[in-house]
């Protein structure tokens, strides 16, 4: 009977899941595919660490080339990170008629057109499962069984570390330095965490849903990006005491033929299912004409189910292959002919409430000035909060706008942060009312 | 260039829906599928009556035969509900060629070996993503990207009405038999609405998810199922006081080669995900090896988000279609002959917490009375709730066991509704302590 062959680029946590995965569940790999599942290569510059996995003699190697190059391989599980050399070995495999399964989100957001084409013009498929969500199956549902849907958004969060370092500000009151050393230790975040708190990782995953979702080409530059660094505690404790959590929230929408494509922390209201996911999941909010909102909640990272979703596109090629067929979904989920390049909003055109919070001097007469400031914006104020004046010279005042322009905030702000009587510059918070 | 024709049995709710999302995506499934799904033939035996959808002339027929034996169609939409006549149509179509798309749970648990193999002969695929959970693609993640786990569970909300009336219970108060009325009167509730509130409708639902999770037929008597028509408020306010809900949940676990299947009132605790998928909203929970807990969340019915599930199941056998193939997944996830017969465990072995109610005579001594029989039954006690004398002349007990046998906790209440001092009797509610 034949036979589905892999190699393997990149034998660290996620390689050794792979490993481990078609190793103990071979039986009902094969149960279900109607084949086994066969290892054949794997690639990596260390190939004398122990994984705690065994393998057949002369599997391992540290040339690259044996696996994108191997003759008896039809899938090549590319676990390398990155853009080079992952870029170039993924090219080379595709050009060698081989299909590629990546967890790779910064090479597709990057890259992705350059592989596209590859994979179009050499007829094969490029699966990625993993690269959003770990093992939650966020990419076939909107490739696979929601397809006949217009999406209108979607909604995520994608990145364990952040959402691990707000649950533990938000429940623990502890500020952002000392939950990300702490998270550090616990390796739930890396020694340079800048790709993670900065948004950078979320902002990567984003671009593909929203390719995948809406049909256009996403210039990855183009997406607003803001991280979680900059969060204070007290706007944490404002909006709990106004009925929200704050989550590093990815928001993709379609609207007119404009995408909204923004990463940062968002004020969501507390009883919203997203607001519920806590710790190191993720989960996405896919909003489609038909299906209305679909939640899908599960680990968003880690070596066994990461693998479970590299596996799932694995078993789906083997699908294809088993048949005799080369590529039987785009790879972007739209024949490529179809796909736009539709432009992205400017973030001044963004409408929704905003949380601001001013540093103001205690004095008669504050508010009407803020206020006057607002109104002349075309910002009106839903709610407000003064709370007793703390020590130091200085009070907070929170407001809560209605639906406003981001541009006309701005303006606002400038101006407000220009009156003698504000103390530092003025903080603002992006909130979505409704997840639909 | 080639389109994908389907023809419909059954022009109801659903039926509406699927012709309405036809006509109104049809540009996005042309540029998602590469070709147009064209809607070929309806048949019903009402074709005067307005759905609000206007048609080719003469797409409608009261007879059935020229949708399954149409020479153009290459997919038979099958939405007429119940056994018969989905049974002898469905065949008729496999017979003919014609690959299935159906939402139709009942004729499925019960006549799904017929039809598996009906299929398997004529080399069709029959897809169901509909009769599961509406919209949310649940049949799709098991049998796809999640399909290289061994799952060990799967626990599921798939009953609109029920959870609607389980909702209404527990948050405004009101009794089983006047929500249910209210229900109907909505259109949330059927005129008879046995097969949903008895547990019938979740139980022909889980029946297909065991086997698309564990590869085993299920005999579907053999299900147990209890519904929600005998649940008190009572009971609900003392869960409630607990950190419980209650819930109508589908539970299905593997272990050792034996199965569990049993629909009934769970309490689970409050901060659950599926504790908080209130109203008619439908969830599930997948617990692979691999990938762990995963959720999925979304409308359970209606006619636009079950549309979006048949129109994905439409367009997948599309893809096959187009590129010249007849079958590529097993249709219950599995190969036919790895299929096996898994027995299902009697209730009475059943091990987990169980959450019990009295009715006793106030009197000294009856707590050591119930407590001794549920020792020597090998149960035992993890917490007692015996509120204020009510007025009347019994009161109630609340009783939460550590984990137990079911066979023991029943023969412990045959004993102790045996005794002088007990009221009426006793009541028995199943713990779900953890969702793993």
């Amino acid at each position: 009977m034949q036979s589905i062959n892999i190699g393997l680029l990149g034998f660290g946590t996620i390689g050794t899941g792979v490993v481990r995965l078609v190793q103990k569940n071979a039986k009902i790999i094969e149960q279900r595919l109607g084949c086994k599942v066969n290892l054949v290569k794997i690639a990596d510059l260390d190939i004398v660490r122990d994984r705690g996995v065994s393998l057949a003699e002369g599997m391992l190697t540290t040339d690259a080339n044996e696996v994108v190059s191997h003759p008896d391989i039809h899938v090549v599980v590319e676990l390398i990170g990155g853009y080079e050399p992952a870029r170039s070995l993924v090219l080379k495999a595709i050009q060698n008629g081989k299909h590629v399964v990546t967890a790779n989100k910064a090479l597709l957001a990057v890259h992705g057109q350059e592989i596209l084409q590859a994979a179009e013009k050499h007829r094969v498929e490029v699966l990625f499962e993993a690269a959003v969500g770990g093992g939650i199956p966020i990419i076939s549902a909107i490739k696979e069984n929601l397809c006949g849907n217009n999406f209108h958004s979607v909604f995520g969060i994608f990145n364990g570390t952040c959402n691990y370092i707000l649950t533990r500000m938000t429940e623990d009151g502890e500020d952002f330095s000392s939950v990300l050393k702490e998270a550090q230790a616990k390796g739930y975040a890396e020694a340079d965490p800048t790709f993670d708190v900065e948004g950078i990782d979320t902002a990567h995953k984003l671009a593909l849903l929203i390719s995948l979702c809406f049909g256009t080409r996403v210039d990855f530059s183009k997406v607003y990006t803001e991280g979680i660094s900059q969060l204070s505690l007290v706007d944490i404790e404002f909006a709990r005491q106004m009925g929200y959590k704050i989550k590093l929230l990815a928001i993709g929408k379609e609207e007119g033929g404009q995408i909204e494509a923004r990463v940062h922390p968002t004020m969501i209201p507390d009883d919203y299912p997203l607001a519920q996911v806590d710790g190191v999941l993720n989960a996405v909010r896919l909003v489609g004409d038909f299906v209305g909102p679909v939640t899908l909640q599960g680990a968003g990272a880690g070596m066994d189910a990461t693998a479970s979703a590299v596996m799932g596109d694995v078993m789906s090629l083997g699908r294809n292959i088993l048949q005799g067929i080369k590529t039987r979904s785009p790879v972007m989920g739209y024949c490529p002919a179809s796909i736009q390049d539709l432009p992205i909003k400017s973030m001044d055109d963004i409408v929704g409430p905003y949380y601001l919070r001013f540093a103001v001097m205690d004095r008669p007469g504050v508010l009407a000035q803020i206020a006057g400031i607002l109104g002349a914006h075309d910002i009106s104020i839903a709610s407000m909060i003064q709370p007793d004046r703390q020590e130091g010279l200085s009070v907070p005042v929170v407001l809560v706008t209605h639906d406003a322009r981001e541009g006309n905030i701005k303006k606002a702000l400038d101006e407000i942060d220009a009156l003698e009587v504000i103390r530092e510059k003025s903080h603002l918070i992006r909130i979505e009312g409704s997840l639909d």
